[in-house]
C-alpha cells in the first residue's frame, strides 16, 4: 500500500533551499511501489493548518521543477510558526487528522533550528498516539549554526558570496588609493561568525583585505578595535573591515544598540542602524578618516550569483536521504553531514537526533579566532572552501536568470 | 618617428571601466611604427602631476593585462580632480612639460562627466600653444547619463545587475506570501534614473516585480505614492517598490532630505538615510504593512557577477577606437556610441566634441516614464536590453574571481 508525502519549507531562505525540496520531490517520485503523491505545504505548517497546499510531485510532467532547483527563496512559501509547546494542544490531534485525510506516510520539513523544533513536537506527538508517519528535518540555514553536522546546506552558497562581494568591494575601495579610507562591510549572523569568517576567502595574498574580521563569538571592544584600524591603515591605506551584525561588548550588549540613543524619526519611531553604520561614525569621529560602511542585505541569502556546485548537489542530496531515511523506517530525525576528509573533500550523509539539534546554536571554534578577535585562522580556510567550490549554470533568458514561482 | 601614450582614469569605477584600459593597451601595443611605450597615470591627473605612473604597456609580457580586462574598480587608480577654469593657470604648462619630457603624442582619459572637462581643457590648451599631442575621453559611467552618445561602457552590465538582483530581491520577498510586505530597493542614480528604470527587466510577466519604478526625471508626490502602494497590494501581497537614490518633490527637494530632521547621533552628527529607509518609515506609518528597504550597495558598479559580454566588449573597442581616432589626429573628441539598430542589435563607434559633451546630463526621455511616474514603458526595454546581454566567464582560483592589482 502506498502512503504520501508532505513537504514544507520554514525560517529564512537561502540561495539553494530549492534544492533539497527537489531532491525529496525527485526521489519521492522514483518509488512508486512505496510513495504515492508528493505534496507540499504551502507556507510551511502554518499555511497547511489553514488548508494551503499543492500537489508538487505533478510539476514533474514540467519543465518548473527542473527550475525549482536553482531558484532562490522558498518556492513553497516559508512561515515562522513554532507549534505550541504541550503535546496535549488541540492542533495536534488537528494535524495528524489532517495527515491521515491525505494517506501521508511520510513528513518532511526544510528549515533551520525552529524547523527542526516542528519535526521535533511532531515525531514525538506521533510516538504518542502510535502513528507511523515518519518525520525527518532536512537542514538549511546560511548561518551554519546547526549542531551535529558537520556544516549545513546553504552555508556553502552564502559564503562564497561574501568572499565574492568582499573581494569586490576591495576592488572598488583602493580606487581612490592615494587617500586613506577604511570600509566597514557588516555580514549576517546575530550569535554564529560563520558567515562574515567566510569573508577571508577575500584576501588575494596574506595581509590584504579584509584586514579585520570581527565575529560575534568574542566580546567587541571598541577601543582596541579603533587602535586596530590605526595600525592596520599604516600598511593598508584603504582598509576593509568585516564584521558580523551581532558583535557585542563584553557585557553583552549588541553594539548596534549603541546607535539606537540616535533619536526619533520624523514619524517618532526610534532610529536603529546597524553595527557598521555605528562604527562608520566611531571612526570618523576618532580617526577622522574617509569612511563608508555597507551591509550586505538579503542578496546573502538570496542571490543566485554565487552558487556553490557542491553546496546545491549537498542541499539537493540532503532531500533525496531524508527520502530514503524515511523508506528505512527512520522518525525523529535530522540529516546530518559527516565529513570524511577535507582533502580530497568527502563527505558522508547520516541522522542525527533532531531532539538534541532543536534548541542549541553552533558557533566558530574560539581556537580559529586569532589576532586578538580581529582574524581567522587558516584552520577555517581549510574547513570553508570545499563547500563554495563548482559553478552552477542557471538557465537564463534575455541575460537574466529563469526562476521557478507558484502561479 | 614614435610617440608615447598616456591613458588614465578618473571618477567612479565600472565593472569594466578596466575593459576600456585594456582596449587602449592592447591596441596602443599594436602599433610600433608610430607608438613607443604605453603609460598609465596613477590616481588619474591628480597622481601625474605629483609624478605617479607606471609603464602599462609591459603587462603585456604577463598574464597580468588579460586578467585586467574583468577586474572590477580602477587599475590605475583614480582621482576626483578637476582642472582650473582658466587656462593661464600655472598647471597647464607645468603639465604639457611632463608631457613634453615622457615623449607623449596621445593622451587617453577613460571616465565620465567630470573626465571629458579634463580632456576638453587640456586639449584647448593645447592648441593655444600649438602642441601636436592628442586628447581623447573615453566614457564611463553606470550612469548613462552622457550626452552624443546612445549609452555609456559601465552601463549595460550595471543595468544587468540591478535587473538580476531585483528579480532575487523580489523571490526573496514573497517568502513569506501568506503576509503583506512592502519591499523598496533604492538604486543609485542622483539625476538620472537609467539605472533603476532597467529594474523592470526583473518582472517575469506583466505586473510582476517590481510593480513600482521611481525616477528623478519626474517630481516624487508621497501622497500619490502611498495611494499607489495601497492599490498595488491589493494584487500584488508582496510588493516591491524600486525607487533612484534621487528622488525628490515637486520643489526639488529630495526625498532623502526629510530624513534628515530625525537628529544627531552620539557624536553630533546629522543622521542621514536614504530615500529608501524614508519612504520605509512612510509606508510603514501610514499603512501598517510590514516593510523593508535595501540599498543596492557599490556593488552595483563593482560587481563583476553580471557583466554583459556587450558592455565588457564594447567598452574594450572604445578603447581600441580611441587608439585608432587618435593616430588618425582626432584630438578634443570624445568616444560615443550610434545605435544603428536595436533588433538585431548594431553598434557603430564615431567620436564628438568633447566640450559639448562635458558638462551636460542625459536623462530618461520623459515618454518613456509612465502611469503617473509609477513605471516605465517598454520602449526602454527595447533600448536597455540589448545591452545587457551575453555572459563573461571570469577567471577563477578556488572558486573566487580573480582581480589583477598594481603591486
Amino acid at each position: 500500500m502506498t502512503k504520501n508525502i508532505i513537504v514544507g519549507q520554514s525560517g529564512g531562505p537561502t540561495a539553494v533551499i530549492n534544492g533539497s525540496l527537489y531532491g525529496v520531490v525527485a526521489e519521492g517520485l522514483k518509488h512508486p511501489d512505496r510513495i504515492g503523491r508528493v505534496y507540499g505545504m504551502i507556507n510551511g505548517i502554518e499555511g497547511f493548518l489553514q488548508g494551503h497546499m499543492m500537489d508538487i510531485g505533478s510539476l514533474d510532467q514540467t519543465n518548473e521543477l527542473e527550475m525549482v532547483r536553482t531558484t532562490p527563496g522558498a518556492y513553497l512559501g516559508s512561515c515562522r510558526y513554532k507549534l505550541p509547546e504541550s503535546l496535549e494542544d488541540a492542533v495536534y490531534p488537528q494535524l495528524f487528522q489532517k495527515f491521515e485525510e491525505l494517506g501521508i506516510g511520510y513528513f518532511f520539513y526544510i528549515g533551520g533550528n525552529d524547523s527542526m523544533d516542528t519535526v521535533s513536537k511532531l515525531s514525538r506527538y506521533a510516538q504518542t498516539i502510535g502513528s507511523d508517519i515518519r518525520f525527518i528535518g532536512v537542514p538549511k540555514t546560511i548561518d551554519n549554526d546547526l549542531v551535529e553536522t558537520d556544516h549545513t546546506p546553504g552555508y556553502g552558497s552564502a559564503a562564497k558570496y561574501v568572499a565574492t562581494v568582499v573581494r569586490e568591494i576591495s576592488a572598488d575601495a583602493t580606487v581612490y588609493d592615494n587617500k586613506q579610507s577604511v570600509t566597514i562591510v557588516e555580514i549576517m549572523g546575530r550569535h554564529a561568525g560563520w558567515l562574515t569568517a567566510a569573508s577571508i576567502l577575500a584576501r588575494k595574498f596574506e595581509g590584504d583585505n579584509p584586514v579585520l574580521i570581527y565575529v560575534p563569538e568574542v566580546a567587541f571592544d571598541q577601543e582596541a578595535f579603533i587602535a586596530k584600524v590605526t595600525e592596520s591603515l599604516k600598511h593598508t591605506p584603504n582598509l576593509v573591515v568585516c564584521i558580523s551584525e551581532g558583535i557585542h561588548d563584553e557585557d553583552g550588549t549588541f553594539i548596534c544598540e549603541y546607535s539606537s540613543e540616535v533619536g526619533t524619526d520624523t514619524f517618532g519611531h526610534k532610529m536603529l542602524t546597524g553595527s557598521g553604520k555605528y562604527l562608520e561614525n566611531l571612526v570618523k569621529e576618532r580617526l577622522g578618516v574617509k569612511v563608508r560602511s555597507i551591509e550586505l542585505n538579503v542578496c546573502q541569502r538570496c542571490s543566485c550569483a554565487h552558487l556553490s556546485r557542491v553546496d546545491l548537489d549537498e542541499s539537493e542530496n540532503a532531500g533525496i536521504f531524508a527520502v530514503l531515511s524515511a523508506l528505512a523506517g527512520e522518525t525523529g530525525k535530522m540529516i546530518n553531514f559527516i565529513r570524511n576528509k577535507s582533502v580530497p573533500y568527502e563527505l558522508s550523509y547520516g541522522t542525527a537526533d533532531v531532539n538534541i539539534i532543536c534548541n542549541q546554536e553552533k558557533t566558530v571554534p574560539l581556537e580559529w579566532i586569532i589576532a586578538d578577535g580581529s582574524d581567522i585562522s587558516n584552520e577555517f580556510i581549510d574547513y570553508v572552501r570545499p563547500l563554495t567550490q563548482g559553478f552552477v549554470e542557471l538557465p537564463t533568458k534575455n541575460g537574466i536568470p529563469l526562476f521557478a514561482y507558484r502561479k
